[in-house]
Parts: structure tokens; C-alpha cells; sequence
């Protein structure tokens, strides 16, 4: 059979069970897994519970990773085909993003429904849905073709939408149970449909709550305007201070062993962007970050620094004038090869801290789950043999990207794991992931299919 | 009977009928007159129902003022005690601001609950329980003593807290039945209670809200982190650039026209205050407003800008990467004598657009009820009294002061009835108007009976 062959009987094949397939996935989706919020802790679990029973029932030997806090557990499991065949880690995650504004989503969160070919949940892409790829991959493998083509690991965790401390914390007690030889990240995407292609890079990331204190209550602005320093001014002031007007970050230090790509490392990735299409499609310009770069550069290959909340005094319909106690702001930084996480984070507690005006306390809280950044080469094996598995299933050439998110746990499992990593999935920009209405479609769940089972197939050494 | 005899028999005379008068002032704390809802609506109106009963019932001739929203109206209620008598005018309101938030309230805003001498309650002092003050006096003058020692009208409008939009637009059509000789605005306070005070001006008011809008839909940081320009980024830089470190308001003609005080002028006034005082009452320092002032000669004499409200994205427990669509401040300026606030919007909203980066659309939504400021001078009769009356009751000097707040209707009030105007009133600076916990002393409203007492009886000629 030609690889030709081997697709066309692959999509017929899963045209078989797609029906079965999405009722599982719907399962799934109906997990309010939500690793930000406390509460959901129980949902959390349930999910966890779900996926072992799933993987057991298909052969994996399954356990559960206990983390310090006893958060989110991590689901690892293994299937062994021969111990001559390599061996390759498959993460994904299964915890899921908030979901307000609650008002804005079409159909509730946690209720799938499918219209116009595509399924809405919060998960239904980010990653339950690319998940949902690799796991009915396997299950068909085992099931229709008696067995998988090489040594399989599937790591599942349940904080990726925290930085994944948990999981980071206890890679190392692990590290014989992560051993591979390949590592698959599936957490990423492609620009368009027409566009398959396989991530060499992710930003790494660090994320904090900044404070601002002032009085210990709310205080009238007529009366007090003048007197007391109101919050939410120093907050906007110091945070003012840390961008210029072109964009650059005004952090002394901040840019200090930024790599430069090289220019043959830069011919392998494909920069092109389409300054248009984005426009027409999010309804804002590519205005953002450092003038006198391309979007994809300044996405790939730059740091960033941005303000993900606020919230200070009465915003909400009509007025109140009030000084308020304390204003409060989000901040995350994406960081690029070169820049260590805990190097970027005292710079930034410094100039914070130093450009805070008499009157006001501030508190910086880093959230845990510090990750830098990831860069991998295109000429690897795993990188190759990802791209001819999308380039087979899209009926096109497959193109090496980078990527300006973060999987926080990347670069630390690479490390632990030993593994050459390739970051693939089939994420779209408009899937409104982290957003009301998220989105994946049937198309994609039976893309993923097809080319997971290519992956596996290639990198067990049958082409 | 000499004066400190009839202030003796006033206090005893109170004494007979406080709870019997606490229990009505109940009443009407219990109505969520909050103007800047219009869910409260019904609420504002049966307010108002309250208090047009009550003064009918006492002798009052009342009626009712709509306004062209429909929105809360204004009580307005006559007495004419004799053709040869002088005339008062008083102004208070009956709408109350928002309770947000809930949960730092100690007991419910709208269940009156009297502790350790205290009425705590939203309204309890602004400006249901100054209100009180002038209502228990002209119903015990009325009904114990045989009537008024002047003629009294009275005005109670429902939409201060938002700046009394309606009643300034119905003013001039009111002409002839406001006009009067003296007009006594009791919305304002003294600094402490050793030190009665009454008011010789109030800063103007001009409000608004702006939105800065990028994307369609919220966006992920880690995927449109410099790309997308983010809106929370563009109003912090915009509204960092309104302010210099050193306190100036960077609005290229906002100072045209401050008029500055004279040293005659200033003498009248009693500029004190106490830095040690503040900072432990609100634990803060008074590190507000220009430097090289003094705290008061800063909420006096000069004009604020003030961001009362900013929220943009998610800033609760937790941590969202998102970019957000869009960003929202609440502004206010406090004004002084010598700037239109007209003009001052006008520079307000051509230096924001001016400021405004390539990729964000800025909405600026003026709030009506735009005031200016109200100065007058402590050598008029009806200031002169009013000291007279508080240095009487308190048994103590009576300094004249300023105020940095607003009472939006005075200037216009003040235009309309042709009265020489003071303003005057019992707060206490930390009685958390506007805040959670709002309340007012017995002890004040025993005093604001007694002061305004004499106060009608001073202005009526009776020594």
C-alpha cells in the first residue's frame, strides 16, 4: 500500500466510528476542568479519572502523579511495543482556561454542541480536542491494527492553564519513567487549512499579580482627591514606565543575551504573515509590540510584556467617584531563548518596586510555573518525520514555524525526558481558545487522526 | 432666654423624641435610592413618596418635580411663615451611591443598624442623615414651638450622586418659585468634632468614561502578544501621559484661567491640617495632588484629575493570558474657580485622541451634570450666621473652610434663586461615604438639629 493509499483507508476508517468518536469527546468536554479556579477541583479529578479508565481499557498500563499541592493530577501512561522500537513521550493537557464572560458564549461552556461542522466548548480545541486526536489514534491502532508501531508514553497533565508547576515539581523523581526518544508537544497550530505546519519554538513565560496599596479604605475623590495618591494612578504610571511608545520594553537588563537567530537557522522557519487577513479577521491591525519588525518576528523572536488585567475603583455602568484602597494588575511576560525566567522576574520586581511613588505599598506576587522558552531544530528526526506526516495527510507541503504562546512545561520535560521534541497540533487563530465560543472542527479531529497515526508510523521506522 | 439656655433646652427638647426620630430616619435608610442604578428606580420614587408624606403631614405645601429622563425627581416643599420674613432655600438629596463592594459591609447598606453610638447604613450621612438634620428641626419648630421663624423652601433632588443632570436642566423654568435670600446647601462636613466649620466653597465636577478597543474578541497573550496592540496598554499610556511625576495634570491648557486666591481671601479661611491625623485615620500619607502644596491649598485651590475606575481583562483569583478586546477608565476632574468645565472637556477629549496609538479606537462618553466651581465669601450674612449657629451649638469657635468635593447644583442653584449661598453640614471626613460601612454619629444628628434650629431662627432676624 502507497502512502496515498494509507490515507484514503485512514480517513475511511475513521469515518467508521466518527459518530461513536464524538460521543466520547463530548464526555470529555463536559468536564468543567478549570485549573485556575479551587473550586473546580472535584471536576478536576472526575477528568482525570475519565482518561485512566479510557487508556486502561485500550491497554495502557495507566498511574496517576499525585502533585505537591494535591492539585490537578498527572495522567502517565504506557503502552510497550517491542523493545527494540524507539520510544516516544506524547503531552497534552486536559485542564481548560475560565470561561466568563459567561454571557458571550452561544451554547453553555461545559455543554458541547456541534454546529456547522464544528464543535463548541471550552476545551473543544485547547486541548481536549487536540487530545482527543491522540487518543483515538491509539484506540484505532490497538484496536483495528492489533498494536502500536512503537514504545508509546502519554503524559496528561492538569495545570498547563497555570504553568504547570505541579508537573514541573516532580519531573525529576520521574525521569526514568519519562526516558524517550522522541517527544511530541501537542499543544500547537497551523496559520490556515491550506497551511500545515510544525513548530520549532515557543515564547516561555512568567506571570504576576501586581498590587497597589494606598489607604485602607475607599476614599471620596472630591474629598480626598489631591490628598490621598490614588492607587490606580501609580499603577498606570509605573506601568507606563515599562513600555516605550515604540513598544520596547523600558526594563534595564530585560533584552541583556537575547539570541539573535542566525541566518540559516531563520531560512528553515517560515516567516510570512498576513497583515490583511488578521486584520479581517480579529478587526484590529498588527499594531502591537516593537515598531520596525515584522508581526512574526516580533512574536517569535521577542520578548513581550503584557498587562492581562486591571482592575481598580468602579468600572461597571454609571459613576462612582472613589479613590479606591488598591488597584490591582495581571502581568506575563513571554520570554525567547537567552532570557532566564527567574533573571527576567528580579529585573522586573526592581524597576517595579523602584518607580513606586511615596504613598503607595506594592506587592508583587509571582505565580509559580516560571518556563523559558524552547527552540528546536528543523533538520531533526522528529521534526522530519512530523512534517511528512502532515505534508501526507494535508495533500501539501508542510512548513516549520515558530510560535509566540507557551507550553511552560516543555522545555523542562525535553530536558528530563532526553528526547529530540517537535511541538505539532492543528490549533487554528480563530478557534477563540482562552475565549467565549471556543471552537474545533470535525475536519480537524479527523486531520488529527490521520496524521497521528502517520507520526507514530514514521517515527517506528515503517514509511 | 439667653443663647446657651435655648441650645440646653433644644438638646433636652431633642432627647424627647429621638428614638421616635431615629426610627423615621430608618425608614428612610431603608430605600436603595441608588440613582446610577435604573433597577433602583422604583426605589428612587417611593423615596421620594416617603418624604413628600412626611412633609405634607408637618405643613409643608409639596410637589413633586419631574425631570425630562423621567428618572428620580425632585421633592420641592414651600412654608411660608410671613410676607415681611426673609427666605431660605435648602438643598439636600435623597439618593444614595452604589454599595459595592458587599461583602465589606458589616451589616446590610439598606438595614439601618445602630452600633456603639453609630447609625450605620448607605445614606446614613450622605445625605439621608444630614437631611435628617433640617427635617427633625422644622418638624419640632413646626409642631412644638407653632411654626418657622421665616419662610422656608426646601429642595430634594434624587440625582446628585451622578451629578443632577435633570434638576440642573429644569432649573430655569423653576425660577420663581426658587428664588430666596439665602440659600443653605447641607451636603458638606467639618474636619473634626472639635472643630466646626462651615463651608465658603466646593470644587467643580466634570466626569466621564473611556474606552480604548483593539480586537473583535479577546485574544491569547501568548499568540497575539505583540502582534495585536493590546487596549489595556494603550489607556494606561494614554492616561500615564495625563499626569507628571510631580503630581501636574499634562493637559496642554487645563490651568488657563485658575484664578488664585488672594492673601485677604486666604486669611478667611482656616487652612490647617494635620498630615500625623491623617495618615493614621485613613492609613495613608497625604502624598496626592502637586507637589510643593499643602494638602488643603492642593483639594482647595487646585484642580484634580482623578481615574476613579479602570478594568480591562481579568484581574481576579487566578491568572487568564488574555489580550482583551477592549479597556475602560472612569475619569473625573474636580474644578476651580476660572475653568469652564465645558472647555476643560473639550481639552480633555482632543488630548486623549491626540495621544491615542495606531490600532485602538477611543470612546469617551461624557457623563452629564458637568458643574463649576462654587466660591463665597465668609463675610456674607448667611455665612456669618450659619458660624454663628455651629459656634453656639459646639460651644466653640466656628473657622470657615473649602472643600474639594462637589455639589454639582450649587453654582446653578446658587444663579437661580438670586441667594447668597453657604454651604454646611455635619460629615465627618472618616464616615466612609461612598464606601462600605457609611454611617453618622446620634451625637451628629442630635447637633444638626440643634444648630439648624438656630440657624433658622438667626436668619429669620431672631437673635
Amino acid at each position: 500500500m502507497n502512502t496515498s493509499e494509507r490515507i484514503t483507508n485512514l480517513k475511511a476508517s475513521y469515518g467508521a466510528f466518527e459518530s461513536q468518536s464524538l460521543e466520547k469527546l463530548s464526555e470529555l468536554l463536559r468536564f468543567p476542568s478549570i485549573s485556575a479556579d479551587p473550586a473546580s477541583l472535584p471536576a478536576v479529578r472526575d477528568c482525570a479519572s475519565w482518561l485512566i479508565d479510557y487508556l486502561t481499557e485500550i491497554g495502557f498500563q495507566v498511574s496517576q502523579w499525585e502533585i505537591p499541592s494535591s492539585g490537578p493530577p498527572t495522567v502517565f501512561a504506557e503502552y510497550r511495543a517491542s523493545a527494540a522500537a524507539p520510544t516516544v513521550l506524547i503531552y497534552n493537557h486536559y485542564d481548560v482556561q475560565p470561561v466568563d464572560p459567561l454571557e458571550l458564549w452561544s451554547s453553555p461552556p461545559f455543554e458541547p454542541e456541534i454546529r456547522d461542522g464544528e464543535i463548541f466548548a471550552r476545551g473543544a480545541q485547547d486541548n481536549k480536542g487536540q487530545l482527543w486526536c491522540v487518543l483515538s489514534a491509539l484506540k484505532y491502532l490497538i484496536e483495528v491494527e492489533g498494536g502500536l508501531p512503537l514504545n508509546v508514553k502519554l503524559v496528561i497533565e492538569g495545570e498547563e492553564e497555570i504553568g504547570s508547576p505541579g508537573l514541573i515539581s516532580i519531573l525529576a523523581e520521574r525521569k526514568a519513567e519519562l526516558k524517550a526518544d522522541y517527544l511530541l508537544i501537542v499543544d500547537c497550530g497551523i496559520p490556515a487549512m491550506t497551511r500545515p505546519t510544525v513548530t520549532g519554538g515557543l515564547r516561555g513565560a512568567l506571570m504576576m499579580t501586581v498590587t497597589a496599596q494606598g489607604s485602607k479604605i475607599d476614599l471620596h475623590s472630591g474629598q480626598h482627591g489631591g490628598v490621598a495618591f490614588n492607587p490606580n494612578h501609580a499603577l498606570i504610571q509605573i506601568l507606563a514606565s515599562l513600555r516605550s511608545e515604540s513598544g520596547e520594553i523600558l526594563i534595564p537588563g530585560f533584552y541583556d543575551g537575547v539570541s539573535e537567530i542566525s541566518a540559516e537557522e531563520r531560512e528553515l522557519f517560515d516567516f510570512s504573515f498576513d497583515e490583511k487577513d488578521y486584520q479581517t479577521q480579529f478587526g484590529c491591525p498588527a499594531t502591537g509590540g516593537e515598531s520596525g519588525l515584522t508581526p512574526n518576528e516580533r512574536r517569535w523572536l521577542r520578548p513581550s510584556l503584557e498587562i492581562n488585567g486591571f482592575g481598580g475603583g468602579y468600572s461597571g455602568p454609571g459613576f462612582k467617584t472613589v479613590i479606591p484602597a488598591e488597584a490591582k494588575a495581571k502581568l506575563s511576560c513571554r520570554l525567547v531563548p537567552g532570557q532566564d525566567p527567574e533573571r527576567i522576574l528580579s529585573l522586573i520586581i526592581e524597576t517595579l518596586t523602584a518607580r513606586t511613588p511615596e504613598g503607595i505599598s506594592l506587592i508583587i506576587e509571582p505565580l509559580p510555573g516560571r518556563a523559558p522558552a524552547v527552540r528546536t531544530s528543523p533538520t531533526s528526526n522528529v521534526m522530519k518525520r512530523c512534517a511528512q506526516a502532515y505534508a501526507e495527510t494535508f495533500g501539501t507541503d508542510c512548513k516549520f514555524v515558530l510560535e509566540g504562546w507557551s507550553v511552560p512545561v516543555t522545555s523542562f520535560l525535553t530536558k528530563t525526558s532526553g528526547a529530540e521534541v517537535a511541538m505539532i497540533g492543528l490549533a487554528l487563530p480563530d478557534d477563540q481558545i482562552h475565549a467565549p465560543n471556543e471552537r474545533f472542527s470535525l475536519e480537524r479531529l479527523q486531520l488529527g487522526f490521520v496524521s497521528t497515526v502517520r507520526m507514530l508510523e514514521l517515527l517506528g521506522g515503517k514509511e
